[in-house]
């Protein structure tokens, strides 16, 4: 039920296609007749969620807006091997030119929403959901939190001016954990949930009495469970948040600690391209 | 002696910040003193080729252009575990502003670069250099092939728009390998070399008939040496390359067969980020 | 201590420039001797808030990067008729140039302080701030919520990307409030506070239980004590606001409800510019 | 019969749209089902001539080109208070996507129509015509300005560089009027009238005889007539023009001096928002 | 004394820069060590007027904000072969990458110059000033009108939006020259002069008769003289025109008719470049 | 068969438009009824090669996306004067509004395909193929590349980034020209031929043992012959090509040389526009 503006979600393709295509795809304006016709297909290369195809769709539509997509499965869904992900016929120049940016795209965010559905699946039966970082691709960030919502993440800040999060740089520079906290209560409060990152029991303690009502605690594994029972003794409606060093290895113990949510760098980062092949027959 | 315009290169950063700043970041805003001081550094958490240290002193330069960054050390340099990367000072809330994004770069930069020298040291000894491929992260292909020339490697085509490659796709369409080469010669080639991907002996002869000069084989890898002799024989002053399927475990392999590049996609696909830290400390 | 982001806050004053400036200022050009130097001062010609200051430099300094303005007074500052406000001297070409777009940035801006300025005091001795809306002049709104702090108030909203409010045509068509506030929760709501604008006693009961803790009262004046006691009863941590037909002769009374918010949406819409001339003279 | 270029007019209505919508509108994307449709309707809440109303279906056709707006009047129409001035149907999350800016829009372009109007009215029965100026608000011109013809306006200059107007500041410091006007006649005489703004019947005759052939009276209102007079006799093809301090308490008796321009800033500054109400309702 | 706004001058530099160099200068970044300096001089190839020096100034400014052109002469003198026309020196790459741009502008634009002060010095003596045309090269009116002045020249419209002038399509299209005459006058003529295009004496009277004040006659060389003192007689201070075919041949026996003005498309249209060259030297 | 990516190609026309209409036609505005609807067409006054019909075309879209312009002939074929090349019919405002850009571009487009025809025809019967050079008008290199290409001639570089040519800049920076043409082989070289401009038989010899492959000659007429022999027998499979000051009296010479290719910087530069009317009747 939940989805982007797609405005904002395909602003980039334009660039993408023109970081490719520069003055023109010389290779095919040589050699093919002009208005030469041919159709195409996305191929599974391996078993996979599926992300990227409505992007896939934009690039070629960016081309020739006559171009369609027919998906033979959506954005979210998981596929096997071999499967045949969408077919689309046209101008095999326009085909050609957009062949290689699809294909970029799509193989990377079907690894971010692959990756995020492992992490899902991993703390299945917790309370826990998975949830993303600022820790993107730059120039991707609004397409991977896309396909992290495929995956079936959930989305943190998209940026430094939708959310509050208070980290130890600013208590350092503004005095104190508290001291910090406070003063964005005061400022933005009424807006916005006040967020900390904290990592002791006092921390947690100093960050709920001065306002905070999301807490990303960056602990040990072995102290996660007592810190989340602690922060959540002290704020029941606060949201508990575990961020850090999360990996497939360790989430599952992490998830059990009994946080709300579980924020993964590594959904978006160090990201696995899926094997997928785009195969262009004459039609 | 190799490096590439500033301008094209850096292009993209303005749009890396606006997409993590938005309006403007809203924690700082309501944590800290107008006027702040800080001073941070780049620290390396693990062995690694630096890449990105240009790039992520331009983040801080477009926040503020009286920002500096003091390297110590130049991109493409191989440093340990624990070396203070760089440092910079000025006003907290640029070094809080562009931290995300300058990380993000310089973690996926460094990323490439070691990736880079990996294959490099592979394949140390033989005739073969290790060059990219266009399976870039969307909006990051200047900054990624400059990453690769800093791994040791070489750059191959930058677009559509700047070398000849007759893949299969345009031989089907315009009648067969031979009639496209063909094509592209007469077309276009007093200014390109003509470049195909081939994969037997017959289509290698029909190339380099045609005109082609540069050869892509993606044969297997037992077939490697005897296709790169027999291409070489045909046509000496040609580039032998081989793409495809190219992973750590098989490009020695391959470099091995006398040919003159190795393409490895790998390079700019599947990256793991670089673990760098960014320490901000009041000034 | 609050401050936005320059980058944002400035980014349309190249279009307004533009505006008024076109393919030159031909008058100027025709008239004048190429370098002609001259001073400039801006003088208030009523009792205002300034606001504006920054912004009618960064006119002038998008037109010469050396032109600086002198400031008499800080933007935030409450000034006399006849007051001096800021003077600076130049080429007379780029004082020309730059007049009415800084002059109508300043009155309008000023305009906003005074008028939120007026707001604030009015409600002195109550516990509400006085906030904005997103009822904001077109291509204006970060100037003017800047102008608006400068006043003595509070933002609300940036856009409807930083911040959820269930309004009454949300709930309509997501089968009743409850539905549409829980909703939200479950989807967004670990970082960000729900919000709803609620009518009756009712609805803040079904708000609440379904999760929002920032309300948005619509109430009549004679209501407005009872619902804000009932909604801090239910929810003693909850942003209670009120909205709707605020004026300067009903905000006291509101105000003296007990909520923490009113919400002003005529401190950006049917404001009156602040008398200020801009006095050039030969230098 | 007076229309202006649409390209130009609603240029800016997508920096607008990016301005409240940011990364897209997260209530109603956490809230609404996909594809949700609903119909809408503006409505007056008070007497008003209604202009914007194409800028306001601009608004919707940038979000959705399927979208259309019914208008049940044109730019331009008077109407009362009750009157459903148009209505539009399409997905919901366009409708509240688009709602704010359009509803900003409309209601301060009718705002300035309605204004326009009034002043027209008060000067019925006289020679003179009913200008704007240059204080408008930043990024609005155009818009402004058509909602001044839309109200039974005319246009003055729409930036600096489309007319030649020689102010004090540029007699001051091009050694006098008579030599700046007869400046601007030299060089740009050919295809611009010269206008230029006076007070006296020195400063009358002094222009006039340098050629220019607008006159803009900066004068008393007791003092207009006859220095109408005056300018008329002198020069019995030039255009006479009124500016400076007009109110809707003055404009009639400045009109009735013989003028055939009055210039009325307020137009376009200090305007007051029409009360205009967007219901939306399932479809 | 006559100059125009740096900004729109220069705005299409970036542009131009771009065009030429892509993704970057492949040739230098492969042959020079970077860092290398040299300097370099534009010499002229012919006597010429020099024009453009500024704007390849600016070329050379874009790519690096230190580079400086030490200018020998100033746009709009007139220069024997053999000059050196101006100086710079820098980085190499930075000569290399400006070089073609610099020169194709610097020749066109003293082509522009050069050829408009040869009509200029066909009519010394008469009454008449040579004016250009909007039959201009794309993207490059700003600057070839202003080598118009550099040349001598006047310049007529700068685009369709900042004056007035009735063609004979409009006449036809609005039910005749009068009516179309009458009706700009009506709409637009309190803040424009009123030009018409005329071809019969006929027309002259119909122009003039309904408030135009600036006549452009399309007449034959030997209608001319009785057609401009006919115009004179009828509006002595209408500025009186003369368009069509006009050349280096028929321009003296034109002026000499008595018109204010001649305008010529040549002067920006089949323009023969200057011959400049740009020797590069180690330094 | 050779055609280039129109996104490219009339990526400028916008910006054409813009410099041309600014904020709107205001004669036309002022003169006709809104929706008044004409027809025009194109008629050649003199005979030519026809090219700009697509761009022409290119301009009315863009100002009302269902214009379309019926062609009587393609780009790139000849007629004579009197030919009807095209016509149009839609709204006049349109018509009216997008008629000088589109003229400009035809007429300009339109002569360098005649001109490059005109060398073409000047070598028939020799090897030749005729070649554009970067010597283009700033902002039209793609549509002066594109008309040469209908004249039937060949482009050579479009930018310094999609090509390496060694100039003799390059050699005196980098420690002469087999140094020079040796690195850029070394280090570009698999994916570019390697080009370079040499003046004597030593330097051809240079620069084919340097690994080049395509030599641009600059020598005197009565030695050409001589050098492209000489070059020939030494690299039989360059590109042997010739350069500098070339016209249409000395290319038959120059051609018969037996070189490949006749680089004429002749066809972009110094054009002389052809001679199109644009005939606009009441529908």
């Amino acid at each position: 039920m939940n989805w982007l503006d797609e405005g904002a979600l395909y602003s980039g393709i334009g660039l993408f296609l023109r970081e490719d295509l520069g003055r023109g795809d010389i290779t095919t304006q040589s050699v093919l007749m002009r208005n030469t016709r041919a159709k195409a297909r996305f191929v599974a290369g391996e078993k996979m969620v599926v992300a990227g195809l409505e992007a896939a769709e934009e690039v070629f539509v960016s081309l020739d807006p006559q171009q369609q997509l027919e998906a033979f499965t959506a954005d979210g869904e998981e596929v096997e091997a071999g499967k045949v992900i969408a077919r689309t016929s046209g101008f095999a120049d326009v085909l050609l030119a957009g062949e290689q940016v699809a294909l970029n795209l799509i193989r990377h965010l079907s690894g971010v929403a692959t990756l995020t559905r492992q992490f899902v699946r991993a703390v299945e039966g917790t309370r826990a959901k998975i949830a993303d970082t600022r820790q993107t691709t730059p120039g991707m960030r609004m397409l991977e939190k896309h396909a992290v919502l495929l995956g079936g993440g959930v989305n943190s800040r998209f940026g430094l001016d939708d959310g509050i999060c208070v980290e130890p740089n600013h208590a350092a520079l503004a005095g104190g954990l508290r001291a910090a906290v406070k003063s964005a209560g005061e400022n933005i409060g009424h807006i916005h949930r006040i967020g900390a990152v904290v990592s002791t029991k006092d921390e947690i303690k100093e960050a709920i009495e001065a306002g905070a009502t999301v807490l990303e605690l960056h602990v040990q594994i072995e102290d996660a469970q007592s810190c989340v029972q602690y922060a959540r003794e002290l704020s029941p409606a606060a949201s508990i948040e575990i961020g850090g060093e999360i990996t497939m290895d360790n989430v599952r113990r992490y998830a059990e600690s009994g946080a709300d949510i579980i924020r993964v760098a590594a959904l978006t980062q160090s990201v696995r391209a899926m094997a997928i092949s785009f195969q262009i027959q004459v039609s």
